[in-house]
């Protein structure tokens, strides 16, 4: 991405390699400005985002040093089942780590086999090449114990963060003893975060936390339904974006900028005025996370013609679907509305897992899509396994089902556009 | 393998597809007479176990057959975490169920992912094709959550098995809420051997079954120490057959039956009569399990004259390594005391595992090898990842280690071959 301000001593500072990492945001605002600044009728609500990504690796890692230096502690995670409300109740900033590209994947295999999940090549070889600003500003890196490929490869990736690092526990069921097994990992999280900031987590602070939260995820649900109108009043890899981006900003003024977005969005739609004609091809996306700047299935399928008007998952619906009630007058009665809320997300690695398909289901029908694409990360076996399962439910359900497979590489763009074209075909029968 | 008595009524009647059960057999026999019979200078304990294995579909079923009628239940598994002293204590008998060789595979991605590693992809294809005589005796069939492949696989696979079919829960760290996790899932799983059975499980009948299953892993440990002699008094190839036959036999024949063996490897020590000279290269083989009748890699490290003589495995030392204390007055009290040892199994699925490059590291120094040969399933990610560190930590204990990772088929034999005799050749020096 392009800076006017120089960034370089922040980013030496903080023991980045500055030539990679130069190269680093050169093929990132490259792909920004390719897949995203060529998007026609854009809303111009997403000028914010533009500029955040703008500054993605500049301004807002400003912003978290300057944290630090007045006394905040930074929190860096990879997934959406590390609460977010008790670091803002611990007076710190939480922020998702990079791991949405394919970098240093000859020296992540050094430590990974390579039937691994691009996601966790993506996040060891940002750490091992030092070009993720993220996690060298981070007081605190958190792991949880999800798959068994992130479970495993923790393992190793302690040793390798530059900063404190810890993993929280996750049960495979919803059980009272698999919802004890989170609730003493929040706990766990709650006291590591007291004792590294030196913040005393309270009821008032955690509720505090936990509104700051849920209005972020309530400005996501409203901006899930507003892209279900027709025409699609947004594009799909703008929304996406804005999911994206949900993990890295400052949560208050993200969640002002996408409520400002939804102003414009309400008007758009009332005015018909679509991102693509009323009756183009609708798609819903289901499956892994895509963590910036991975965008390479979204511009295929929106390069096509259809646009994309849901996404079932992380980074998407599944990640912001339900909200933590802040009924509870002790931290302890807090963080037992935190493990209810969290145990409803439904990630693949719970089994058994049925609201998935049918959450899938339900987004397609609300956005009246044409059909959903399963995305799955290769060697993701979590969402590989479910496929068949969901694919069966959605299309019992009267939507086809395509299923991808991929990874971060470039590759094979050309081949999954032809199957995508194909669908879209289809669809639009 | 071949019978005399025909036991194609009882196949029938089992269900079982006859024409692809006979190929089975055929393959099967071919393969035990080409690696186990025509080795040199056999124990002749070993008859035993080639009885075992020429009944293995027949007389053994019968067995389970007649258990039924007597009133008996017959429960079948997948892993070493499922307690056979319940089942045992429920008047049951507990079985092994096929997922050693390549069968069904275009049937079993019907419902996975190509990438499922093999030995899920086994019990899929032997169910499908209708090949396991000891599924289709099965009164209820158990799964457990380890690894992501068999959770997930297991919500499809319920659906497929001809009989009763419940998972146990399981939980990722050893912490005081993962124990209660485990031990909720006997607790589950003891009641579903009572309802299913009509008994009732007493402190009596548990202490028993505890006995049962002490002494046959006392056995395998008795084995253990003793193929560590140098010459080795039986084969790599041999020992695995008693590891494996362990999931299949009735238990108190086992026991007899391995005591009877070691009795016999005891005076080939004194006679210093080994199945290899003395001096031969020595190895122990850590990693993924090595089900029924999958040989391969066993075969081909003993065919260039070295000595497997440990197994850092499920289907060895890492499932028969430690005992269950049998204190305590009531069945609550035995089923902590079984918690207690299985969570001392040290798999892959576990985080942190420090315990398992240590005990392959033992091993090796107690068998005085010349290397270890880390066996991995393909696609297998608990086992895969944690590799590299034991990996690491076995060569900082001065002993080699050779990495293969490999599946069911036969394809990569020769090349296996060449990395293992220079690997052979290497530590030879």
């Amino acid at each position: 991405m392009s800076n006017e301000t120089d960034y370089r001593p922040m980013w030496a500072e903080l023991g980045l390699d500055l030539e990679k990492h130069d190269a680093l945001l050169g093929v990132l605002g490259q792909a920004y400005g390719d897949l995203f600044l060529s998007q026609g009728n854009r809303p111009d609500g997403m000028g914010y985002f533009d500029f955040v990504m703008s500054e993605v690796h500049g301004l807002r890692i400003k912003e978290l040093v300057d944290a630090r230096t007045a006394g905040k502690i930074v929190v860096g995670t990879f997934c959406v089942f590390v609460p977010e409300e008790l670091v803002l109740a611990a007076n710190g900033v939480c922020v998702g780590l990079c791991a949405g590209a394919d970098f240093g994947t000859e020296q992540a295999e050094r430590f990974l086999p390579r039937n691994t999940c691009a996601l966790i090549k993506s996040f060891f070889g940002f750490t091992l090449e030092k070009v993720c600003p993220y996690i060298a500003a981070c007081d605190l890196v958190v792991g949880e114990n999800t798959c068994d490929g992130k479970k495993k490869a923790y393992e190793t990736f302690g040793d390798l963060v530059p900063n404190d690092f810890m993993v929280l526990d996750m049960p495979n069921t919803r059980s009272d003893e698999g919802r004890a097994v989170l609730k003493q990992a929040y706990l766990d999280f709650a006291a590591r975060l007291e004792r590294l900031s030196g913040a005393t987590i309270t009821a008032e602070s955690l509720k505090a936390g936990i509104e700051t939260a849920n209005a972020k995820r309530r400005a996501m649900q409203r901006l899930a339904r507003l892209r279900q109108a027709d025409p699609a009043p947004i594009s799909g890899l703008d929304a996406l974006l804005a999911n994206q981006v949900f993990f890295y900003d400052d949560p208050e003024r993200f969640t002002s900028s996408v409520n400002t977005l939804c102003d414009e969005l309400e008007q758009r739609i009332e005015q018909q005025k679509g991102v693509a004609p009323k009756g183009a091809p609708r798609i819903v996306i289901s499956g892994c996370p895509m963590a910036v700047p991975n965008w390479k299935l979204p511009s295929i399928i929106e390069s096509t013609g259809a646009v994309i008007v849901g996404e079932e998952s992380c980074i998407g619906e599944r990640g912001t679907q339900n909200l933590v009630a802040d009924m509870g007058d002790t931290v302890e009665a807090l963080i037992d509305r935190l493990v209810d809320r969290y145990l409803t997300i439904d990630c693949a690695v719970f089994t058994p897992n049925p609201t998935r398909p049918e959450h899938a289901l339900q987004i397609a029908k609300d956005a009246r899509a044409d059909g959903v694409i399963h995305y799955c990360l290769q060697f993701c076996s979590p969402y590989q396994l479910e496929a068949p399962r969901l694919e069966r439910e959605v299309e019992a359900g009267g939507v086809p089902v395509l299923r991808i497979d991929t990874d971060y590489s470039q590759e094979d763009v050309e081949q999954l556009r032809t199957r995508v074209e194909a669908f879209v075909e289809q669809i639009r029968g």
